[in-house]
């Protein structure tokens, strides 16, 4: 297959503004906004993906507005749409959104109309462009069919950012650019409680719990406060402490990825070379629930 | 010195909106906003800074409105208050905001009367409390003297923070939150072409270029794009490839706060074992000039 025939282009398409509605799919095909009538996600695992349709026809996703835990492809009955096997991250446009997710390059998102007025923000006619989403995890879980499917988290963004044309002939370099200008950003966020997070950063001197690693600044140890079952939409973790670890900034970004996954009897599964037990002390003991919800997101 | 009695608490004060006006500095110690009436950063290096005030008598600050270019103490002639001898890390007040920068946790920012109605963000009377801001870096440069002197970008938290009680006792965690809430955050940030800084990943396939790490994420790589003159004022650095490198989140932090630098022949300095030369490419060229001015940052 020559997915390349199939790019268009990352990033806002000009003269099409977020709201804008159109009456079927060709359509949208005919405007660049999402250019395959078939497919939800437009992308490849080498370039990630460009845009995705939010149908109302997915049993496993779930709509908040500017939060979108959307579903990937594959395992579904070509008749009824019912999930009747498990999806796989190897599949193309599963496969396009974990780039996505990893190089930070946003996805157009348009909502098709859900015949079955189920989604209160999905448009009441056609399909409507609604600006550019970020993928800011993924993971594998059970659907409501109990099959495992590929779950993203997508999350609106604020900023323009028309352009994102991202280069592929690295011989020559971009330019970039001598005075890049300010943009405002907003959006929501979990209200952490910091001093928690400090304190178990204290308690382990700031010293990796995978690694061992301890990076200092000026003396002073750094490390970072990372949840093992994610905080916020649809995993609700706690902000606890025995759902916290001590972390280097390179083993969070694993683990947090699922590069990364502790047993119940605390060995640490990693692609990197064999860490051996995670480090944990008698005033701060870990969940063993946590720890397996989070293996459970990318076994 | 017992600095722990004069440690009045993080965040806001209850009872003391953002905008609130005192007629004087006792007055300010009266109400918990800057609890001593000489000293213009209350705090130390092990708990870092609960209050700064901005006054119009030092030459160097800074004052952008949501963004102050703050300088530290010491070095200043006690009569005229001008610089007459360099400024360092180690004393008390400096200390306390690099312990902030590396906690996180934001400072109250507290606004003199500019007598000489040089900063307009200045209250025409008194001292005006202005709200939470974050550290988000410091480093050392020349003053207007030639004299170095200690620099803190304080950027505004528009989040409202209240309760940033920092835990001293590790022997009792404290116990979180079992359904931590969200907030909205608004900040301005720098429009960088995220073209480019894949562009330089891709070039150096997601190896650090410092300690030739490589992460990845289900096969692909991950790394981050560092700017070596920081992009943003003061520093203006430029979104180019010759002001960028493919670092891992670990060097990546190290580098932004000076434990790593790199001389002109590209050896690298750091407080970790013996890094050897900085990795480069014949396409990928780095600009000796910004490496100077960010070894100029920290020396």
């Amino acid at each position: 297959m020559e997915y390349f025939n199939v790019f268009s282009g990352f990033g806002e398409v000009p003269g099409v503004p977020v709201g804008a509605v159109f009456k079927d799919r060709a359509s949208l095909v005919e405007h660049r906004v999402h250019i395959n009538t078939q497919w939800g996600i437009i992308g490849t695992r080498d370039r990630g993906a460009e845009s995705v349709v939010v149908s109302g026809g997915y049993e496993d996703d779930k709509d908040y507005g500017d939060l979108i835990i959307y579903t990937g492809h594959g395992g579904r009955d070509q008749d009824t749409g019912k999930q009747v096997d498990h999806q796989s991250f190897d599949a193309r446009g599963n496969a396009a959104l974990v780039t996505s997710h990893v190089t930070g390059v946003p996805v157009r998102v348009i909502r098709g109309a859900d015949a079955k007025r189920k989604n209160s923000h999905a448009p009441s006619y056609g399909y409507r462009y609604d600006g550019l989403f970020q993928v800011e995890s993924f993971w594998q879980g059970p659907g409501q069919s109990g099959f495992r499917v590929c779950c993203y988290r997508l999350v609106k963004v604020s900023e323009s950012t028309a352009g994102w044309d991202v280069v592929t002939d690295v011989a020559s370099l971009p330019s970039g650019n001598v005075e890049p200008g300010r943009t405002r950003v907003t959006r929501s966020q979990i209200r952490r409680a910091r001093a928690l997070s400090l304190a178990v950063k204290e308690l382990h001197d700031y010293r990796c719990q995978i690694c061992d690693a301890r990076l200092t600044i000026k003396g002073l140890g750094y490390a970072q406060g990372a949840h093992i079952r994610p905080v916020g939409q649809p995993h609700s973790g706690t902000d606890t402490p025995d759902n916290l670890l001590c972390l280097c900034p390179n083993c969070h970004v694993l683990f947090d990825n699922g590069e990364i996954v502790v047993n119940d009897d605390l060995t640490i599964v990693s692609s990197q070379p064999n860490r051996g037990l995670l480090r944990t002390s008698h005033d701060h003991v870990i969940n063993l629930d946590h720890l397996r919800y989070h293996r459970d997101l990318f076994r």
